[in-house]
């Protein structure tokens, strides 16, 4: 029943994509780079989804839901916007059985359709702010798709915003970046670094893009989910106005944000081993896979399935429904239907079998440690939830130890690439360089600026240019 | 700030729209025959959701998602399913910049790209019964687009479920008609009738569809969600085959079933009047509007909006969380926030002033009936929830009653005219005609087979063709 899976340490790309296919979390479909995303993957992404969007609901934002397809004359009217979507975009020409008279594309975001509709709706100062968020898919198209990296098709959600003032519309950049960055850390167990993106990294349109930067295992970047301050370009271009309380009429303030299915990926990344996946406990869908064991069919229909079934009851009731899996597949061995789970990151395995009936005790085992705990069968569901409160705490510990240990600061160009090649990770350093210098460094070192992080107000020497006075930037090879 | 709504007895058609904008529920988007589903829209369409999915995970089933995009090719292997899809269709001829060499249809239904994964994950007995649903947009071109009931793009659940047994999988299509009736009955208070569609009426590829047929305020029928046997047609189609417990290898049989946003049009229909939408508490929302109302600011801040809040607790603590609208509009005139909560159908208004306060009552307007009952303040959670209980009843009654005294039996083609003409409704009638006959009888009357009743065993003789042995069935003019 094992699925064999590559080890990370001698392919993790394999390894990558073992992990995913033992877990049955997604398949690549028929259409080149889309993807199919299977019951366990969904079921982790509607959990994902369920967490934040109670805090958007939180935080005062509301879903709409607008359209799939986009006038091309739409992409066109924000010069940047058009510039870096249009050569990803998919086309609809023909439909109904005609050609059509303007083609469509299918939304690789949906900042010009939005901006269209809110300026019908936006008169008077009353109507601001508007505070909507959309869950979705979008079509990107990828000649080199990785399942839930990049792929063609993906699902996310965008928030779209629009406000009567510059600094509304800067806090609530910055709020929504907040938002990502806590819900990363307490329910995915990603220790990100928020900050800004650098001028040659930022959306197509903003006037500024804030990330939340993680490290993946093999020590690369991966953007996890981004904000950005939209200033007033699709504003200006889309024409959204509104009456201010002094009577003036003026150009809205727009921002938009959003993750997507690629969080998944960062979970894989982050947290799995070469058994398979390991999911933190607030976003598992399955939290506990419960198994009763024995060979003895009277012992398991009299005993321990009406143990095993109460038991559920018992520990759902503390960790939450639907949330323990009971496996009864008695004619797999033990150790199959053990790897059935380990495989797919379900974090705590309970064993019910004839020595657990005779001490009253249940047995938890660990996914991320593999520590065996017996607990007294009456304790089990205050147990349980205990234990997953320290995996939950763990696995956050050390995918932050990992960053910090694999994060390094240089004040040269040669430092840099010394420390790039032999370690890896993170590297830190001050810099106030170009556009044109970001390029000249990916080019020569494969690193990229991941964002000049927020935290950190520190201003040195630009270890490239030698310009005083400039921010600290984190670069790394990225995703 | 009132929007006119035309009276529903001057211009059905027009007071359906003004209802969907007087609520601001959806906009027609710049694509033509597509939507935009506003907040307050999609807010219902949310809660609808909630509902029906988890019914379909209490019964069992998991979601996933499939591509947006299905070759071409996919949808010619069942022929009867492209013939009724394939004119319907938006094509996508170009992406990433080239012309592509397959064109690929936005899905308007997925039953060919589901069931060409299906084949391959489908190899065993015990790979079965695969129970999988999808919530997601489809698009079918429209040449007479309205807003919610036709629209090019919609959004929907798709189950696609596959078993071992003809048994199974003609159990599991009744089983989720069941599931869908008993949704529309007690939560959207839609009294449908659940039966079998004829020939005519058919989904393209199936054995059988079944169908929830409803009867709008006009009188008119709507059909408001199917489930469809799909025999093997599919299987044998896509090669969805297993390895039986005798060693056999079998095609398996599959189904499918799906509701849509459409169901937003039912309730519009069902239950609202000349005053604007009237949503069933139970799927509303917002299940009350609190408006404390003084122009006294004093009193406002140091007396009124302390109370509200504290209300709005405790009445959220007894029907849910965020389902109270706290109102603080004071720069309008009562009668207008009043009725800006009746435009959007929030099945109940609380209203909290200066007598109110002297008296210790909140005063509760319902808005199906207008009726105004003072409660005392101490006993409003739980009396908001007994009248909230009341407005579900009085409204799932009223809709039934009115389909039944407009629903007439006939037993000739001269009745069948007669009252279909003088009463509208729904006509039933023991029916055995072919295709053809219920074409002929289309063309007549205007009216179609909605459905062969279930609940209905009775057999006589055919009003059309005089054949004997033939079940009843419901006709109607329909959406």
């Amino acid at each position: 029943m094992a699925k064999n899976i590559t080890p990370r340490s001698r392919d993790f790309s394999q390894w990558y994509l073992d992990v995913i296919r033992a877990a049955e979390l997604a398949d690549y479909a028929p259409v080149r780079g889309c993807m199919v995303i299977r019951p366990t993957g969904y079921a982790l992404w509607e959990s994902i989804q369920r967490h934040f969007d109670e805090a958007f609901k939180e935080t005062g934002h509301v879903n709409a839901y607008f359209p799939l397809l986009i006038p091309n004359s739409f992409l066109e009217k924000e010069a940047q916007h058009v510039e870096g979507f249009a050569p990803e975009c998919a086309v609809v020409t023909h439909a109904g059985g005609e050609e059509l008279e303007e083609p469509f594309v299918v939304r690789p975001t949906s900042e010009t359709v939005i901006g269209h509709m809110y300026s019908k709706w936006v008169q008077s100062w009353r109507d601001l702010p508007i505070l909507i968020n959309q869950w979705c898919n979008v079509m990107r198209w990828e000649k080199r798709p990785r399942l839930f990296l990049r792929t063609s098709e993906f699902l996310w959600q965008e928030g779209h915003t629009a406000h009567a003032t510059r600094e509304e519309a800067m806090e609530e950049t910055l709020r929504m970046l907040d938002v990502y960055q806590r819900i990363m850390k307490e329910v995915l167990a990603l220790p990100v670094v928020p900050g800004e993106k650098s001028e040659g990294e930022r959306f197509p349109g903003a006037d500024n893009t804030f990330t939340c930067e993680a490290m993946m295992s093999d020590k690369k970047a991966l953007q996890a989910g981004t904000s950005h301050f939209l200033g007033q370009n699709f504003a200006k271009a889309f024409d959204i106005k509104f009456q201010d309380r002094d009577g003036e009429v003026r150009y809205a303030w727009t921002t938009s944000w959003g993750v997507s299915t690629r969080l998944i990926g960062a979970l894989i990344m982050t947290h799995s081993d070469d058994d398979g996946l390991i999911l933190p406990p607030k976003v598992a869908p399955v939290k506990l896979a419960l198994l009763p064991i024995s060979t003895d069919q009277d012992l398991i229909s009299s005993t321990l399935e009406p143990k095993a079934a109460e038991l559920k009851a018992a520990i759902e009731a503390a960790i939450g429904r639907r949330t323990v899996e009971l496996d009864t597949r008695y004619h797999l061995r033990p150790s199959d239907r053990f790897f059935h789970h380990l495989q797919r990151g379900v974090p705590l395995r309970a064993e019910l079998g004839e020595r657990e009936l005779a001490n009253q005790t249940l047995r938890l085992v660990r996914r991320d440690t593999g520590e065996r705990i017996d607990v007294p069968m009456g304790e089990a569901p205050q147990r349980v939830l205990e234990v997953l409160e320290d995996v939950q705490r763990s696995l956050y510990e050390r995918a932050l130890n990992f960053r910090l240990s694999n994060t390094f600061q240089v004040s040269s160009m040669e430092e840099f690439k010394e420390v790039l090649e032999s370690r890896g990770g993170f590297i830190t350093a001050f810099f106030g360089g170009t556009k044109e210098d970001e390029r000249a460094i990916k080019e020569a070192t494969g690193a990229t600026v991941r964002c000049f992080p927020l935290e950190d107000d520190s201003l040195g020497t630009c270890f490239y240019t030698g310009r005083q006075g400039c921010k600290r930037a984190v670069f790394a090879k990225a995703y």
